[in-house]
Parts: C-alpha cells; sequence; structure tokens
C-alpha cells in the first residue's frame, strides 16, 4: 500500500469547511451581504451562539468581513471577501453532487 | 432582502461532509481502497474510535463499502462507491481553493 500523505494546505482547507455550519452559511452568503437575522431566518437550527463563534472564525480567516452602517438604527451586515466568493466553485460541485445522490 | 430557502439536498449534503473527518477520509480513499490501519496512518489525529463511527456513516450513506478477504489472516478494505467517487470533483475544487488561499 502506497504511503499518501495529506496536503497540509487540502487540511486546513477541511478544518474550516468541516466544521458544522460553515458551509451552509458560506453558500448562503454567497447570495450576497446578509444581516445576523437573515442568516438565523435561512438555518433556523442555528443557534446565535454558534452563528457569533462561525462568524468570529470566519472573519479571522479572511472569509467574512463585517460592515458596519452608521444609520439610525446602526445596521450590521457580513459580507464574503474574494476568499470567501471563491468558494462558490466548491459549492456548485457539492450541489450538483447533492442533487444526484441525496 | 430577498427570503432565500436552503436547497434540502444542499442542507443534507453538508449535513454528511460537514462532520469533522469526514471529507479527509474521502479524501484517502479517492486514491483506492484503504485498510482502516492505512487510513489512521493517513490522518493520524483522528482516533480508532472516531474512525469507525465515520465508516459506519458513510457505510449507512452508500458512500463507502467494506470488503471482507477471506485470507489468513482476515483482510478488511474500505472502498468508495460511486456515490463516493462522484465527490472527487468536489474535492478537487477544495484542492484549487486551499492551493490559493491556504
Amino acid at each position: 500500500m502506497d504511503t499518501f500523505k495529506l496536503c497540509p494546505h487540502f487540511e486546513a482547507a477541511f478544518e474550516l469547511l468541516g466544521k458544522r455550519w460553515t458551509g451552509l452559511i458560506i453558500h448562503s452568503l454567497l447570495k450576497g451581504a446578509k444581516r445576523f437575522s437573515d442568516i438565523q431566518d435561512i438555518i433556523p437550527n442555528l443557534s446565535a451562539r454558534m452563528l457569533t463563534e462561525r462568524f468570529r472564525e470566519l472573519e479571522k480567516q479572511g472569509i467574512v468581513v463585517r460592515k458596519v452602517y452608521a444609520e439610525t438604527p446602526v445596521r450590521i451586515e457580513y459580507e464574503l471577501t474574494e476568499k470567501g466568493r471563491e468558494l462558490e466553485s466548491v459549492m456548485q460541485e457539492i450541489q450538483k453532487w447533492a442533487e444526484k445522490w441525496t
């Protein structure tokens, strides 16, 4: 059996994408910037605490940016960065597979 | 803000792929059938208990088959089904993104 080693880049990507809810959050943001409450509407089973945690991780990873609009009341939106938007092709492949096999 | 609903197929696929280690296990099996110990060599941080659990889920989902060869000693290998192999394009997209962004 050939010894096959995991690519560290691939492992790092799965460390990120493999976290529960992350994929669905990214998928939702591919349609455009969303408010916190919008994501909760789209993913009802996702708690506010978990969404806060996932947004913090995604911001840290440079995949999401948090935009604050100084309106009254203040409007806060979450948006994908270029790095985040480039996950679209991954999501499209998952969608194709999902439609055929789930 | 348009109300955008998650596709149930997509959600089901992420429910599966979004589990920790699952993606790395599938990625390892794309190189061909592997024994339990081979996967543990490839993914050192993955415990035997967790690997057993993931294999059971993947078998139940029809993504992996467990093949028993009546040799001495008995040889057991895990192999992707067609449904599993068709995840290759998803893995390739993740690899491309990972090489650019991680």
